[in-house]
This record gives structure tokens, C-alpha cells and sequence, in this order.
């Protein structure tokens, strides 16, 4: 993992920019904290990327009052790795061929940050959108991810053969959030998703509005999800 | 409102067995309280009645958490009311007459109830199964309700039309509950119910498993989700 630039520390929470391969991301963690830490992967949706606000919120609820580190990456063509139109981020997602890449980078990203500690003592994984699309592949092909929470996606177009493959396979717990209204991902197709998943311990919240328009409410509820089930560095931290 | 013999007091709860013409509640308040208080009113399942333990648990933690009093009655042919074999008893929510009769008890109820300021400062409802197959027409048709949770239940059977008529005409906000697995009410049955209500504000929250086996999470999230809306009585009480 090659650090870029100077951290920026705010509120006791270290923000350090990274590169692994060519593969660009972002790592928040307790100031002051290292060895064996828990971590949660944090995936982004599409058009957005490794620092979109809703990821840098959660990362810091993480940290700040569970101890627990975050990380982030920009995903194929996307954030810093930006190439082209709009329009080819767009339909990106529609590539499968780019879920196998996306996979491939978070397992490098992931040693490399294992290298230094991080997930060793708990390992989850946060994705809505594009990614679920993208992590849910990840989440499934990766045994050490104790919790994840998913949503906002369903089994809709070119991605929805290898999610129905790939979703039985996944055993840890989830929590899964739909938008009632979901204008991108039909309503019978997300539960579809959820039904697909193979976690024993699986639950769905489901919240009125547009696709984008998650409450607040989630991000607290998957704040305490992940918290619920990762093992905290920190026990006083609130 | 006729208080039937002694209350009964344990950690702070004050338990009080009531009648309401011929219909056998119990009301829980904190001890030493008086006066305008908000309200929290529970119904029970069906083959169970107003002392079922999962009220009892929901009403203790109203009043220890937030100060909010918690009420419940025996439904008709329920608890002190039982006539007759069981099989009458789980046949008689199929009875569209008995939501009528229910919901004409839970207004009496809480007329008496009101007469003594509970419910002054805030009123809710709580009711799964057969708790929301009579319950939501009672929400539906009493505008002092600010917040409600349901679920369980379904647009199956014969209350399926009274539901479907009644649920747009609710616009407080909704917690609804939703087992996967659940043997009673199919699943598509329950997402139409949750779609028909009107509220612009509510949720579902879908825990795997059969009819009964609602996780304590989901008790916990109700009791949080009845807070935030309802002015808690006391601040310091938890």
C-alpha cells in the first residue's frame, strides 16, 4: 500500500489517501491506533466515487464511535480513474466483465491492507447501489467478511445472472435496504435479491422514496449493524 | 374506567388491571405519575390476550425507557372473554363483524383512559397479526394516533377487504414488520398491505423465519421507533 500525500486528522479520525496497484482509495482509522484492527470496505455508486459524502459519513461514524477503521476505493471508471463521457460511467455497471475486475481489486486492496493489520480483528462490508452490484460478488468470494450490508439493486439486467449465482453463496449476516420507489431497480426484483441471499440471519428494511432517497435512519442503522458485529478496537468511544 | 383489584408494582411499573364496561384491560404507568401523559396502546395476537408476555415486555420498556404508560385489552372471545372451544377463537378474526366490535372497544377504551390525561400528550398504537387485522381499522379511524406499528398481516382472507380500504386512510408514521418465512400471510399479501398504506412516512423491516418468530431486534427497533415520535414523559430514564 503506497500512501498519497499528508493525512488529514479532524475529530480523531485519521483520513490517508492510498494507491494499491493503480487502484486508488482511501483509508480512515482512530488517530493514533495500529496493529490488528477491525475494518469495513466501503463501495460506492455509480457516477460517485471513493469519497462521495455518504461513504466519508459512515467511515467516520465507524471510526468515531466504534473504533472501527474504513476503507475505500474508486471503482473501474470512476473517481480518479475517470476516463471519457458521463455516458460510459453510466453503463458501466452493465459490463459484467467489470464485476470480475472490481472483485480482483477489492481481494489486492484487501491484502494490502491486511499487511498493515487492518480487518484482522473483524471484517465487513457496506455497498448500495452499484455497490452491491459489484461488492455482493466480493462479499461472496471472500470468507473472512464477518457482516455486510447491501441494497439498492436488484436482479435487473445484464448483472442480475451472476447476483442470483453469486448471492447463495453469501452466509455471513446482512442487512439489505430497499427503496419503495426505486425508480432504477424494479420492486419484485430487489426482493428477488434479498430472497437470493443464503445468510441464515438476513434482514430487509424497506424505506419510501426514489432510489437515492435514503433516510438518515439507514445510515444510522447500518452504522449499528456493522457495529453489532464487528468486535470494537474501542469500548468508550461514544 | 373500573380499576380491578390491587396494582401491582415492580421496578418502577405500575401494572393496574382495569375494566371499560365488559372489557378487561391492564395499564402500565410509572409509578408516581399523574396527570397528561403520552400513551402507547397494545394489541395482542390471536389464541393470545392483553397480558401475552411479548406486551408485557414492550409496555415495561415504554414506561422504564420513556416514561410513556402502555395499555392493552382482551379482544373479543380473547383472555377473560374465551367462550367456547380455541377453534372458535382462531377462526373469529376471520369475522369481518369482530373488527367493528374491536374497533368500537379500543375507542371506548381510550375515551376512558383520557378521561384520567392518558394519551393527552401523545398516542400510539402497537399491534401484530391479529393485533393489526383489528388494529389498523382502529388507527385508520382515529385521527389522535401519531404513530403506529403493524404487520404480521397481510391482505388474506376475509379482513382483506377492510384492510384495503382502511390502510390508505392512515397517514401517521408506520413501522411495519414482515416475517419471510410466514406461514399465515403470504408474502405478497403483507407487501400489498404495506403498500396500501397511505402514510407518505413509514418503513418495513423483513426478519427470515416463520409467523411467530419476530427476533428481539424488532422489539427493540418498535419500542425506538415509538419514542422518537411520542414526547417522552421524563428525559432521564433510561
Amino acid at each position: 500500500m503506497e500512501r498519497v500525500g499528508e493525512p488529514v486528522v479532524s475529530r480523531g479520525v485519521v483520513e490517508q489517501p492510498f494507491l494499491v496497484g493503480d487502484v486508488p482509495g482511501v483509508l480512515w482509522t482512530p488517530e493514533g491506533s495500529e496493529g490488528a484492527r477491525p475494518l469495513v470496505l466501503l463501495g460506492h455508486g455509480a457516477t460517485l466515487d471513493k469519497q462521495t459524502p455518504y461513504l466519508v459519513s459512515l467511515a467516520r461514524r465507524l471510526v468515531r464511535h466504534h473504533g472501527i477503521s474504513a476503507a475505500s476505493v474508486d471503482f473501474p471508471g470512476h473517481g480518479a480513474r475517470v476516463v471519457g463521457a458521463m455516458a460510459d460511467i453510466v453503463s458501466m455497471w452493465t459490463k459484467p466483465e467489470v464485476t470480475d475486475q472490481a472483485v480482483g481489486e477489492l481481494h489486492a486492496v484487501l491484502a494490502a491492507l491486511d499487511a498493515e493489520g487492518l480487518g484482522q480483528t473483524g471484517l465487513g462490508y457496506w455497498g448500495m447501489s452499484m455497490g452491491t452490484l459489484l461488492g455482493l460478488p466480493f462479499v461472496a468470494a471472500e470468507p473472512r467478511i464477518q457482516v455486510a450490508v447491501l441494497g439498492l439493486a436488484g436482479l435487473t439486467g445484464p448483472p442480475a445472472a451472476r447476483l442470483a449465482a453469486d448471492a447463495p453463496r453469501i452466509s455471513c449476516p446482512v442487512l439489505f435496504l430497499q427503496q419503495w420507489d426505486d425508480e432504477l431497480f424494479p420492486r419484485g426484483d430487489v426482493l428477488a435479491l434479498f430472497d437470493a441471499i443464503g445468510s441464515i440471519d438476513k434482514r430487509l428494511h424497506v424505506q419510501p422514496g426514489l432510489h437515492s432517497a435514503v433516510p438518515l435512519e439507514e445510515i444510522e442503522a447500518s452504522e449499528a449493524f456493522l457495529a453489532a458485529y464487528l468486535p470494537a478496537a474501542v469500548t468508550d468511544a461514544r
